[in-house]
């Protein structure tokens, strides 16, 4: 069967309670693949342009891939697309588990939700079968308390649930997504939307296994992947929470609202502390060997409930570095409160270290912080804070719309502490230190993220070999990985863009396929592809869906109006940092004007709005979505 | 040993009768590969901007590539870049044979000639030894003579000559560079810039073989090649000649000058007429299991000397359907003439036809073609003609300029009877029939070609399963390969253009690799590099060379002044054919020049100009070359 591959789309709409499925053909798959790719073709299709983000008018595509589901390791991610209530543009969030697994299992690629429910409601997809069944008995609950309510009302035990916590519910800006309890769609407010729509919970059940065009290699691309993580792999061993190490040795560690790169703390709060003190085990996505899940557990100084899994780096930063805050229960307890109530940690952190700056600086005063004291360092308002916030009380609700418009609220000058780009927090890696970042986060079409490139100083010609094997790949075999921000680092992230934005598109784990881990290299992707799908696809075809993920997602945005201005970066980036080994290092601000042109340039998009131009949306088979942008 | 391949470019200076070697990194390979692209690099780089191509100051480079010599079919090509004395614009041209292997076994990748040598010479590598030899005693001599003659002198009856005839020492602008006798480097005069170098030869003789990185995976490819020549394939059976009838049947046989696209006596100059009447055997390039090479022999009406091959389907339509002359001996003997003389058998023919409407609308006189009855289908005035071309002679010494310029020398409105692009004659395949074609032959950099790009007629989506296949691979699903140019032709021409221009460097045959054939399917083309040379490179890497190629021959064009202006088509093709298959079909102006447009807007190409952007060639790591085109 060479054109085996014969995917379902599931149509729902809340508004008028009606489901429905589609079917495309290969041509459709392989243009698109999965992922936000798939998710912006929807929006770009069906949503009306300027409507708002909590309007039943908002599209939500909950989307797997083609691959996802098969047997191998990272293969089991999903994202999720809507118009983001954060940044107003392009919203994209990704996350792994048992349910894109599962999804699959039950006969679908992805969920196109449109509309808004009269009444709080769930989705109930069992084998192909869906409902749309009311929730308003599980309305207010924690993730993990409708995990328990879902599974047992639908009387099975095995069912994945993906629901949103009180934070989505109360339209929390960047509340997330969460499934298995610990496993969190938790960039650009998701949740929120899908609380707009009165939707609590997308609850799956599926049996038939994934069926791929050539069971064979599949099963010798899953075992590679297992050898490669026996032969040691550092997410296997730490997971993400070993980055803290290497993140403070390089000056790169977010501190105190980014305004430093070192943090005093940093093995208190790092890998190997967390190992040392509070792990419990390691979990896993569906048949992946890395198993870079931790599971954490503590009873004192704060009891953590070890259902809701222990803090990735990103959380150790953004609830650890960013607020100075040393306490490594604490932070444990800030990951299990946002896993609980739905709230994105970074955005979370980044928000309470903007509140803190402000709080320091006499912008926020004790009144109108509801007399907690916003002190960096404060673990214990840093946990009572995130519970106002997922409850939208006092500062609280104030702080739920993100530290942009929590900025613009307090006045004052508050903005220029409000570190995020198109309205979304900074993760935690610094643009000071990685330099092809100062590019990313100011263009990414969902705002600033972490994984839509590759990070640049991973690739120090003497010190790392492998890592400029990895680039040579690429075609980039000589990036001069130097300290500035010239057109050779432009060009490294036009590349590593599309290659990430391609993962995204299959929603590949970056852990196991990304340029930066390959722990499966990146010329198996094709075998992969084909083994499962049965098309004889080549990487270049594949790079080109890369490609068409970033215009679709770019040319969302152009018809939202979004124009080269808010391609910007917070201030505080361009200022020297203080000490440790970046000091002085800040983005440069006349390269990084330079850079942005340069990369519209590269990315054949126009001068003046940066947006993308016709022909490149001609070339890319995207004619359809010119003519969108012309109307 | 990861990063094995250590390659030596022999440069030659024939002023100062110096030779010398230059070594080279990976990074410079992985950049350039070999062929054109590498030929391009040392024009831009050490060539000054507007010489004569007959000028010292012309360099002409004999490139193979990184993979050249391997024992695998395909892989023994060597790629001419010079300046062109036919369209004063980059040169370009391909041969196969034994010679470019040879090359490699002494231990080159390339030969980079400068200057003029003050008396003829000729250049003999022997296993790393090179000395600037004498030729003043083969001056004068056919290719076949300067074969013999060589390997008698230097005493060794395997050695590898490429040589060119009178013709190229004559400065002929259509002369070509012949080795083996039938593996000719035709196309865009590179005969003659040997010629103006007092170049008469570069003998090789090599007896190490190619060291390869992973020779287990080379001899797997290789073995796969032989067996899908095994399991039938059309080249393998009839040669090129085997395509005289699909254009036939398609109305796409370019006849009578280019006016019609159906030939009456198609029939007697086919593939399966040449087999059945003077067919001798097959002949191979070095290792490759194709054999595509047809040798003829015949005594009556002509003597043809089997050792010169047999035509190809390009001389077959050049000398025979351009013509209207359906002799196939007299085409043999034509092709005889050509390979002994070194001329290109398609700017010949299509010069011949010029001239032969030229005299049919009077134009030319009977006085001015020297008495000679140079009508359409007059076969034996073909073989006279070919005589005076070679040696000057009378209308020869003006037809020795091309079409174009002999075109300006008769007047009288005689260009419009001159089918050329770029002042190069155009080969056999209409793009009134192939559309995309009328794209390629106006824009490709060395003039009118039909190996820069695939051919969209071989895509009739239900007709041919396998073809869409292969478009699919090249991201290309659904072309609609439909009776007109649109946007997905441009696509079609902008992608297909790059795997072209990819072989091109790579030096790779088109039969074996190339998306129309696919004897080898180019997924498997990374292995081949990486198992030859032991870069882990990507299909997407590769195509970045391809790419890479495509804009260092523009630029080269570029610096010498060539902007869009310069990319025309003959006035004949807007009109419509009148009878066959392809009755009524012409170009048309208004889709071509929107598609021209587009072109350069897909390709990141100045609109103004046709020239690739600074931020184009910066991207392909190509600043310098931007640079360049700034001073």
């Amino acid at each position: 069967m060479p054109y085996g591959y014969n995917g379902r789309i599931l149509r729902v709409d809340l508004t008028e309670r009606q489901v429905g499925i589609e079917e495309n053909d290969e041509h459709f798959y392989r243009t698109y693949m999965g992922g936000s790719a798939l998710g912006a073709y929807y929006l770009l299709k069906e949503m009306r342009p300027g409507c708002d983000a909590f309007s039943p008018l908002n599209i939500l595509v909950l989307a797997c891939s083609v691959v996802t589901g098969a047997p191998v390791s990272g293969l089991s991610r999903f994202s999720v697309t809507a118009k983001s209530p954060l940044t107003d543009a392009i919203g994209d969030s990704q996350a792994g588990g048992y349910w894109p697994a599962e999804l699959k299992f039950a006969g679908f690629d992805a969920i196109v939700i449109k509309g808004r429910a009269s009444s709080p409601v769930y989705l109930w997809i069992d084998d192909g079968q869906v409902e749309i069944r009311d929730a308003g008995h599980f309305w207010g609950k924690t993730t993990g308390e409708t995990q328990i309510l879902v599974r047992r009302e639908v009387g099975d035990g095995d069912v994945q649930v993906a629901c949103i916590g009180p934070a989505g519910e109360k339209l929390v800006r960047f509340a997330s997504i969460v499934s298995g309890l610990n496993h969190v769609a938790g960039r650009t407010g998701m949740g929120a939307v899908m609380g707009s729509k009165n939707l609590k919970a997308v609850a799956v059940r599926g049996r038939k296994k994934v069926e791929v065009f050539d069971a064979e290699t599949v099963r010798k691309i899953a075992k590679q992947a297992v050898e490669a993580v026996k032969r040691g792999f550092s997410l296997h061993e730490l997971g993400t929470a070993g980055v803290v190490k290497w993140q403070q040795d390089d000056g790169g560690l977010p501190t105190r609202n980014y305004a430093r790169g070192v943090f005093a703390g940093a093995d208190k709060i790092c890998g190997e502390a967390m190992r040392k003190q509070i792990y419990v085990k390691s979990e896993s996505c569906y048949a992946c060997a890395v198993r870079c899940k931790q599971v954490v557990a503590a009873e004192a100084p704060y009891k953590v409930d070890p259902t809701y899994g222990g803090p990735e780096y990103e959380t150790l930063a953004a609830l650890g570095s960013y607020l100075q805050i040393d306490n490594l229960v604490a932070i444990a307890k800030g990951n299990e409160l946002c896993n609980k109530y739905g709230l994105d940690t970074i955005s979370a952190g980044g928000t309470i270290a903007f509140a803190m700056e402000c709080c320091e600086r006499g912008i926020i005063g004790r009144k109108e912080s509801d007399g907690l004291d916003l002190s960096f360092g404060n673990a214990q308002a840093m946990v009572e804070v995130l519970e106002r916030i997922a409850r939208r009380e006092g500062i609280g609700d104030i702080l739920a719309e993100g530290s942009a418009r929590a900025a613009r609220h307090f006045g004052k000058g508050a903005e220029q502490f409000a570190i995020e780009s198109r309205g979304q927090e900074l993760p935690a890696h610094m643009p000071q230190v990685k330099r092809s970042l100062a590019l990313t986060y100011a263009v990414n079409p969902f705002g600033a993220d972490h994984n839509s490139s590759d990070h640049d100083t991973s690739y120090e010609p003497e010190a790392d070999l492998e890592g400029l094997r990895r680039l040579a790949s690429l075609g980039l075999l000589n990036p001069r990985p130097l300290d500035a921000l010239d057109n050779d680092k432009v060009r490294f992230f036009v590349y590593t863009q599309q290659v990430l934005a391609l993962l995204d598109a299959l929603t590949i784990c970056i852990f196991v396929w990304g340029p930066s881990f390959q722990l499966l290299p990146i010329n198996d992707l094709p075998s992969l592809v084909k083994a499962i799908t049965g098309w004889r696809v080549t990487l270049w075809e594949l790079m080109k869906v890369g490609e068409r993920r970033t215009n679709l997602l770019r040319s969302f945005n152009a018809r939202e109006g979004f124009t080269k201005e808010d391609d910007r970066l917070p201030e505080r980036l361009f200022q020297p940092l203080p000490d440790g080994p970046s000091a002085g290092k800040g983005v440069d601000r006349c390269s990084w004007e330079i850079a942005l042109e340069k990369y519209y340039a590269m990315m054949n998009w126009e001068a003046q709005t940066g947006n993308p131009t016709q022909a490149k949306l001609e070339e890319l088979g995207l004619g359809w979505v010119a003519d969108h942008l012309m109307e």
